[in-house]
């Protein structure tokens, strides 16, 4: 048993700053309701929020005949958030208030020739220095830093294990970044950070079991179980693209054959369109975006070869979708990233029917899908809040009666000014 | 946010309990040295164990030049746990001491014609009666009764809602049973209980994540995450039998195509037998179980179509445990039931052989492939556990600083008497 009361305080602080950034300003006796936690765990953890800056006392409100209620909303200006998407051939950065509002962007390009380690975190931190000089003083203190690259990455030596994108092989990105930025900085994927971001901001809120189905080139299923990312005994789950679809399928990248991702991921989808429609207008052979939005614009004008391959895409991701919901039996299932956005509503009543054809009744009756609410770049937004989390992490507690040895424990305490040390974040030395 | 100071101050009841039984005698520093937890807080949960009468002080130890350290260990004889595994044909209930010893073993068999919920309730209730009986003084108080049926449960109301074997369809199955038994009841199906079994005491012991398959007539993949058991928003996770690994494959009973089950369960080996070898003395066409056997032994002698039924076997299953590999990333794989104890090590070293091929390189790194090390019924053991779980669940709080709100918290508190009232347990009538 890994969980201890360290750990479930961390979980608690992380829901009383939810409720916060989601409806601000609100009394103690307000988030104990909306918790479920008692009136003294919400004070203590309002305390320990308030040390950290990250919310402020804003006045009374009357309550009924009783004592006047201390209000608390969170200081939007306590502090800035930095979330970096790192994707094939850009950089996207954005940096937040504490109320997780953008407050500024930078983008930098990524050439082929470009994607050597020390090159991608040069552009990294050029757009991070662009980003905190944009937003000028409104950035005030930078909390942390987080930072999410396609592949597999071990976030506690913040090392890019393996990126299929440029072949990085064990490459040590957070030490290379934390020679040229000063904050706190955190690595994971682009697939936990959507996930993430839909815990805290999205479809997910709120709800106990959640599974994040992320439709891009890649594909993969975050796993939002019992209110917190299912990260798995060496932080890889969610590897869903490479689900045996059809045994003895189409050929896949990883190696094996009849991978979801070779049915659903945007090249996977330019297959069913070459093998539909084969002198389609509308495939951009080299171009997936421009396809993808091709394909969305036709379905829009009723276009029939574009339906025919929707409804296609639809059939290989509702039998996917309902394997999860079988075996996870979650509340919510979320399609999320560039390619669900793209096409939208008219594949998301597609997967609505062909779900309903093979999940079993039961779990099929407990369970929605829908489209990621999400109107910005979900990747920096849970990089970001990954970043807030490493803040949250490092609070020194006050009162606890429990010492964990849990892998997921911070090693480190929280300093005052910023620079924490904590799981999975690296900080530049001292200056 | 549903998981609050009071499940977690359950999970460390269970979690100290279970090193009590793994290690009778022991100190609270031993305790506390295992499981991660304070002293402090070791010592309010032994002491809620002892008020139980769960655990005893059973003396002293002498400690290096300190003070010397009292011991607790289980009281064996402190009460009695009833597990009743409810199977197609057949009634088999256990009856178990506190060190989850069996004491004795009672079986009903049930007729095709004998189905009737009131009739199976009957069998229940004589071979539950026969245990108590056969155990004798022995028995002592009985703290519950753990009942396994096949099929979707809700356990908080005790209602079989389906039962694919007899077309059960919202049967009080805890009521009925409440007529006739005296003691807290509670009810599960059988993958969960083979789950708890490996949680508690066998190969998902101490593990943070693991995946519990289950090979028998059906299929499933019980799911322990985070040191305990995964069950969705409406406890049906683990349908991973309907998992489609052949779209458009293999007729299901489901109703869909390709399922995972329709190639590993039992009757879908007995069709790899009659495609790789259609005239094999193997086939019993009408008896699952002495086809299993009679495979086992023909492997065992090197029989070549046996041993490619195994191999075909294990092909499907390990692309199906691949899948389950990389998405969850658990720490280990058990294979549990009955198709699985007898195909043995053969099936195990196909499977592994299979997964190599199949699983991403890292969740593969991270986790192995057992048979379950359980050597009883495992249904049965899991079922008895459900009520050790429930005794577990209904101690009154001392010093909880948390209300609950969640689903899972118990809605009633312990009477010393044994009769308690929790969640998903039901009481017959003060007499």
């Amino acid at each position: 048993m890994k969980r201890t009361s360290r750990d479930i305080r961390t979980a608690n602080r992380y829901e009383v700053l939810r409720r916060l950034i989601a409806a601000s300003p609100t009394s103690r006796q307000e988030l104990a309701a909306a918790t479920g936690l008692s009136l003294a765990t919400v004070a203590t953890l309002v305390g320990e929020l308030l040390e950290l800056r990250l919310v402020t006392e804003v006045g009374f409100e009357d309550s009924a005949g009783g004592r006047p209620r201390g209000l608390i909303a969170v200081d939007a200006s306590g502090g800035a958030l930095i979330g970096v998407d790192i994707a094939e051939t850009y950089v996207h950065v954005e940096l937040f208030d504490l109320a997780l509002n953008v407050l500024a962007r930078a983008e930098e390009q990524l050439r082929p020739d470009g994607s050597r380690p020390e090159q991608v975190a040069g552009r990294v931190a050029a757009a991070v220095a662009a980003v905190v000089d944009r937003a000028g003083t409104r950035a005030g203190r930078v909390l942390g830093v987080g930072v999410s690259v396609p592949g597999q990455v071990d976030r506690d030596t913040g090392v890019v294990e393996y990126a299929a994108n440029w072949q990085w092989h064990g490459v040590p990105l957070l030490d290379l970044l934390a020679e040229l930025l000063p904050y706190p900085l955190h690595l994971d994927n682009p697939l936990r950070a959507c996930t993430v971001a839909e815990l805290w901001f999205g479809a997910a809120r709120g709800r106990d079991d959640a599974v994040v189905v992320n439709l891009g080139t890649g594909v993969g299923a975050g796993l939002a179980l019992g209110g917190g990312l299912h990260r798995g005994v060496s932080n890889s789950a969610g590897e869903w693209g490479h689900t045996t679809l059809v045994l003895d399928g189409r050929p896949c990248h990883c190696g094996g054959h009849g991978c979801v991702e070779t049915y659903v991921g945007a090249p996977g989808i330019m297959q069913h369109l070459r093998e539909l429609g084969p002198h389609s207008p509308l495939l951009h052979p080299d171009d997936q975006t421009a396809t993808i939005d091709a394909l969305a614009r036709a379905v829009a004008e009723g276009d029939p070869v574009a339906r025919a391959v929707v409804r296609e895409t639809a059939r290989y991701l509702g039998a996917g979708i309902s394997d999860l919901i079988n075996l996870l039996n979650p509340e919510v299932v979320v399609l999320s990233s560039w390619v669900a956005a793209r096409l939208g509503e008219p594949l998301l009543v597609e997967v609505r029917r062909a779900v309903a054809r093979h999940a079993l009744r039961r779990p099929l009756a407990a369970t929605e899908i829908v489209l990621s609410p999400i109107p910005t770049d979900p990747v920096s937004l849970g990089a970001a809040t990954f970043a807030l989390e490493g803040a949250l992490r490092s609070v020194r507690q006050r009162s606890g009666t429990t010492v964990t040895t849990g892998r997921a424990a911070p090693t480190g305490r929280a300093v005052a000014t910023g620079r924490a040390v904590a799981a999975g974040s690296r900080t530049a030395p001292s200056s």
